[in-house]
């Protein structure tokens, strides 16, 4: 293990979250909040620690796999750490658990919230909250790898770990060039909701705050009532732009670089879409009753179903009081996720889609045992080795949820919320049904049920293995 | 599609189950019951059809997977809709729909009852339900096999669709000496607890229809309270032969063959018993004020989890009343299953073992990159095809238990109900939790319902691949 450099590399990530906590800072100014000394301590804090670390740069720049995720999970660990050092000490009545939890929700774009009361709480701090689902969508390890020329190894790894989905595809040569491009178009989306939703009447702070939470897939609101507050030309915009980066960047990548046909091919976003299309349909046909007219229904199915795929969290209504088939199906969505290379959590569409597509093969493997076929994804043959990773992704996947579940029902709260609150955090959405549904919220689970919550929020966002890798003994053996 | 074939065999099978109808109408003669007609008028339509079905013997006796997947289906779904006849006729206010399910559940040793009150029906019927589980525990497909020496083909293919287990280890070169031995060890078991149960003061016909409900793991019994009515040491005799029955009977055969030290040393039934002894612990202790004792709550936990674990669905206390965190490791035990080659239903232990073991080569990977190791189980290495067959198998599990689960929401029973019966059926146990609890049962869904349910039972019980093809038209298709 090249310890040097991982600390280089988690130091970085450090210096670079104090840079990001300046924007907050100044925004708690503005509005003359005295807790902008929290934020500014913060800062400071911050950067020291990350300056301590990443002084020295390590002869040996070389970094391996195991280098890559124990660099990912630690610098998740400690950005969160840092992270909630402005909430612990700003908001009223709070331990640094809950800080800890909020933070981890805000970086890994979850949204679940231990928070009642959000309207009461200084702008500078809600803004902070927010920004960290801007900052977690596209992640801070690949940024920091763009910054260091010398370093060399595996750096399509990090990316990997950082980026969902079962196999990053690299736009460009270089994976630095890839990362560049990929934070440009989300950069432009970013500055394309603001706008938009400053039209339709938002404030900026307002409008900047709502556009984390969607462009991140995070869920922070500002409103005590989220989203219900909006009216239903904002709540639709809100909807495109949680669809929008649900999707595969690579094809807004494709339509930059003019390659039209291509991206109106992507097998796994028009899956994406597909599946979308077909829960909006049956919910909104269940849930008829419930509103005033059906157009209501569809309006609401549009927004919700939108929001848990993209595993966003925003809600425009409380589907927890809806009927049970479209509580299940919102449940079945929030699994099956966003796509691949977006900012979204879940399983992904493109691993769902090659699983169904694996099973078709067996099928037919029964029927013709002598044939011979190659499962192929977006018009190309699937790669012996991502298919395993799918396999063992799914297994591992199963393992991590069924403990969750186990070691959150010690709490004794009643069965869905147990269930729904592994597979919010676990999937990176936010609200689940009954206790933790949309007008819930987390601050009545006991702290061990909440450190068990963080590490299912972040093992989701990191897809899995960087997490657990951080708490086996032959990670930090030395190299052999 | 040798159609012929599968005629040919579906006769078969309807033909033994005629021959073992006999019994159950014996036994309503003796017992001077006026519904023994309905039984023996089944047994003679069965044979009937079994006849004309298999009057000519095909000139081609090849038979292929295909083949053998389609029988084994069909098979099934016939004998329990003539197995289903006597109690449509014979137990009052019963449609043919709840007949039908009462019969699957038997067949597949599922053991989920639509009936509220067992006590006042006749003996002769209850023994039938109850011999479905003992016939269904081994599957009748191979025994209709050892009976046709003509055949040949993909015999064990038909073996390894009915067999529960990742991989079908054939004991003896040939498989029809294998099905041989293991029924010999079926039945030797099968005889030991009736004499036992009878030592303990049961009468004959009590010890038997028990028996029955206990080695095929199915759990129907002839009092409304269920197990509660037997004493602690009766309820003990019940719980060792549950676990007997749960664990790979390769095991016997190395018994009565004398290898005892790799009797002893087999990997699949000593993490069997580990993960039973944890169970039972946990649970134990988490009920401990549940029971006026440790004692007693240790009594119980021993029998409810292997009752469980098993795929069994006997009760001694009503478990849906515990807390949340046994209610949930009771939910954990249900999927695990017990092992292959036995007549437990669920995942399998050995698929749960090789899946983990599957996880940690892939954490090891990602540390030692250029690392070759082999996965090994019970000491040999792990066949390729059966590591894809096992990850095509979780694959197939989740989307089949998460289609079933969006159909039955449709009926709009609480959210533990749904998901429950689910697991209940799917993996061959019987009781769930809430209205589908160890006190209550499944006479309250819907007939749509009901079928999904059927569907999952057997589903569950040919392990998933021969319900799902019976419905592709390519299976149906001319023989290219």
């Amino acid at each position: 293990m090249n310890r040097r450099m991982v600390a280089y590399f988690v130091g970085s990530v450090l210096r670079i979250e104090a840079m990001l906590m300046v924007v907050p800072t100044v925004v708690s100014l503005l509005y003359r909040e005295k807790e902008w000394v929290y934020l500014a301590a913060a800062t400071m804090f911050s950067y020291l620690v990350g300056y301590v670390l990443s002084a020295r740069k390590p002869k040996n720049m070389t970094f391996y796999t195991r280098e890559g995720i124990t660099s990912v999970a630690l610098g998740w660990i400690l950005m969160s750490v840092f992270g909630a050092i402005p909430l612990w000490h700003g908001v009223p009545h709070i331990g640094f658990t809950d800080a800890l939890f909020e933070t981890i929700s805000g970086f890994t774009t979850t949204g679940a919230s231990i928070l009642t009361e959000v309207e009461s709480l200084p702008k500078g701090l809600l803004f902070w909250r927010s920004f960290t689902h801007w900052v977690g969508g596209m992640g801070i390890l690949v940024f920091v790898l763009a910054l260091l020329p010398e370093a060399s190894g595996d750096s399509i790894y990090l990316m990997r770990a950082e980026s969902p989905g079962p196999s990053v595809g690299k736009l460009v040569p270089k994976v630095r060039s890839t990362a560049k491009i990929l934070y440009e178009i989300y950069i432009a989306i970013t500055l394309m909701e603001i706008v938009v939703l400053m039209i339709t009447g938002m404030s900026l702070y307002e409008a900047s705050v709502i556009t984390f939470g969607t462009v991140g897939t995070g869920g922070f609101a500002i409103k005590n009532v989220g989203c219900v507050a909006y009216n239903s030309v904002q709540q639709n915009v809100i909807t495109v732009f949680m669809l929008i980066c649900g999707a595969n960047f690579n094809v807004y990548f494709l339509f930059v670089a003019r390659k039209f046909k291509e991206a109106f091919k992507s097998e796994e976003v028009l899956s994406y879409l597909g599946i979308y299309l077909f829960a909006v349909l049956a919910v909104a046909v269940n849930i008829r009753n419930v509103f005033s007219s059906f157009g209501e229904a569809l309006h609401h199915s549009f927004f919700n179903v939108a929001s848990v795929m993209t595993t966003t969290g925003f809600a425009s209504a409380d589907f927890n009081t809806w009927p049970n088939f479209s509580r299940t199906m919102l449940l079945l969505v929030m699994f099956i996720g966003g796509c691949a290379g977006s900012t979204a959590g879940g399983i992904k569409v493109s691993r769902i889609v090659i699983g169904f597509k694996t099973i078709r093969k067996e099928l037919e493997h029964f029927v013709h045992p002598r044939s011979v076929k190659i499962l192929k994804f977006e018009g190309k043959p699937i790669e012996h080795a991502v298919l395993r990773g799918i396999n063992v992704y799914f297994l591992t996947y199963i393992s991590i949820f069924a403990v969750s579940v186990l070691l959150v029902a010690f709490d004794g709260k009643d069965f869905a919320t147990t269930l729904t609150s592994v597979i919010a955090t676990f999937n990176n959405i936010g609200p689940g049904l009954e206790m933790v549904g949309p007008f819930g919220n987390y601050s009545q689970f006991s702290p061990f049920a909440k450190y068990v919550l963080m590490f299912d929020m972040l093992a989701g966002r990191l897809e899995l293995f960087p997490m657990l890798l951080l708490f086996m003994p032959m990670t930090w053996r030395r190299q052999r």
